[in-house]
């Protein structure tokens, strides 16, 4: 079915029906000017917005609808977990062509729908209009954290150890395979693993939280420009720098074992592939050892890799033999 | 300038320096994962998304720079004011075209500071990114209102009288003209009220707070789709029909000069036009008199156009003769 067969309304109806939840919090969700919720008292709110755009952001032949729509509140959703937070509602905004199918939107709302289960974060309105050649998403998450627990950029120190959880690179590795593939049906079995970790990121909300509430971090990102690109965002706010051991740097077997095969620089993807959407914080050393005590109860692993230092050293990453790797493109710049 | 020469994070510093501010509320404004701010104790948390598409929402032959700006967080507040809720914070996201200058995003971050400072509605996060053909322009307001204050669309009541502030159909008119002269500079000054109108909305904040405040209103909507429309939004949610006479509807008097010359159907404009971004509402026939007396508190006037009935007899325009009057086209869908 064609979105003009079915209209605005019945289209604004139908994704109510599937995303509208009951929730003591949610005073009044979708349909009416705005929604109203509770901030839980003593609690400071976060949000974060972030718009993906069609053939900038992502590529429909390489990704399900399905997968766009988890994707799409996974990627606002790190951004929380990286405050140390915990996401509560969803306001959606799409941008429709014409060309795009009733089927399409349900697929991308069912995949919206499994992510919002999956982090219990909540639709709670949003908008729908046309856009005349790209589907856009537009979502932006609210969550809330006790003011003791938000971990910011800008308080780093000199002496801090770095830590990342899970694996990176896979996310970058993943795309450029969905690129030589030229289609996701074309995808092998074998690099399954790789292109999910590219289309349906996992972010790290139960770690960001223990982080959070042990008070384990000095300061948090997540990881979506590239290792070194958010590292620096860390230093540049902290006016502090960094040294990276290279060979800690975490990387999954799938990526020990394809890399090669798609990339002449498999060292560079994991340093400034980005999108890897896992978190990296740093720990000040007489809280290692707490930190170690958490990881117990996290979902991945987490992995030492390197350490604040002066601001004056910049950011570097290191060999084993004390020889300084230089990244040859550090992270995406929309303009450049 | 063009935005390759400057890059995305000197852009994003660019639009910061000219947006931060300092405000005991805001905890970490713009440069963090998330933002994150502080909600008044016992007060509900209002949000509302709204995504403008250039040529969809705007046409940047027909509007400045400086003036999209004011209207892209306008448009958003006004959803606040519908609530009777006060606006705080806003996030701003921006899918910027390669050929869009620098120039061009400076005037219109000029605008939205001058909207941001009029309604006291502060920019605290965001992102940007490149989009292939459109400049699209997504806003969430955070707003906030006393749990007693919020107005919804759902509870008006059989009796209730129908008001609406300031006057129908200028925005309207004002896009006409704009369309017959193709090009914004090609508009003569005698018509510059009615395109201002369009271009540069004022919603209604300071008068959806007094209604709020002393519980004036049962149910409250602002006018973007058409006053039909969106007093259908309001009956459907109450279960309630409405009755509006026609030539109570206020017609400023630019409109009731210019409308002819412009439109084969004046009268169809201010029922459905839309884009007024004024408040339409509902009053209880006891508190009618308490609404006299504090509308002089109001920036605009407030007229009286119609009554709520019984469900069965739906939506309908009445002449003073007491014939219906039939509108063509109730509103605008995106899909049909």
């Amino acid at each position: 079915m064609q979105l003009r067969e079915l209209g605005e309304f019945r289209l604004i109806e139908r994704i109510k029906s599937k995303l509208s939840y009951s929730h003591r919090d949610i005073v009044k969700g979708i349909g009416d000017d705005a929604c109203v919720t509770r901030i839980q008292t003593g609690k400071l709110l976060l949000s974060t917005t972030d718009t993906l755009i069609e053939d900038v952001h992502f590529d429909l032949g390489f990704i399900s609808a399905h997968d766009l729509g988890k994707k799409s509140l996974a990627v606002n959703v790190s951004d929380i977990a990286a405050m140390g937070g915990e996401p509560r509602f969803f306001l959606l905004s799409l941008g429709i062509p014409s060309r795009i199918s009733v089927k399409f939107i349900d697929q991308f709302v069912s995949g919206l729908s499994e992510a919002a289960q999956s982090f219990q974060t909540y639709a709670v309105g949003g908008d729908t209009s046309l856009s005349p050649e790209r589907f856009v998403v537009s979502i932006t998450v609210l969550g809330e954290a006790l003011p003791s627990h938000a971990i910011y950029r800008d308080s780093a120190n000199v002496g801090d150890q770095i830590f990342v959880t899970g694996y990176l690179g896979d996310s970058a590795l993943g795309l450029k395979i969905l690129k030589s593939r030229t289609n996701l049906s074309r995808v092998e079995e074998r690099f399954r693993y790789l292109t999910e970790r590219h289309n349906s990121p996992v972010p790290r909300v139960t770690e960001g939280r223990l982080i959070a509430e042990n008070r384990i971090a000095s300061a948090m990102i997540d990881i979506s420009d590239g290792l070194i690109s958010d590292l620096e965002h860390i230093c540049r706010e902290s006016m502090v720098g960094a040294r990276i051991w290279l060979e800690k740097v975490p990387l999954s077997e799938a990526f020990q074992k394809y890399s090669k095969e798609f990339t002449e620089n498999p060292t560079d993807l994991p340093l400034s592939g980005g999108e890897d959407y896992e978190l990296l914080f740093t720990v000040d050393k007489f809280n290692v050892g707490d930190l170690e005590r958490i990881k117990t109860e996290f979902q991945t692993k987490v992995t030492h890799i390197g350490e604040i230092v002066e601001k004056d050293n910049g950011v570097k990453v290191l060999r084993d033999s004390g020889q300084r790797y230089t990244v040859k493109k550090k992270g995406f710049d929309h303009f450049l």
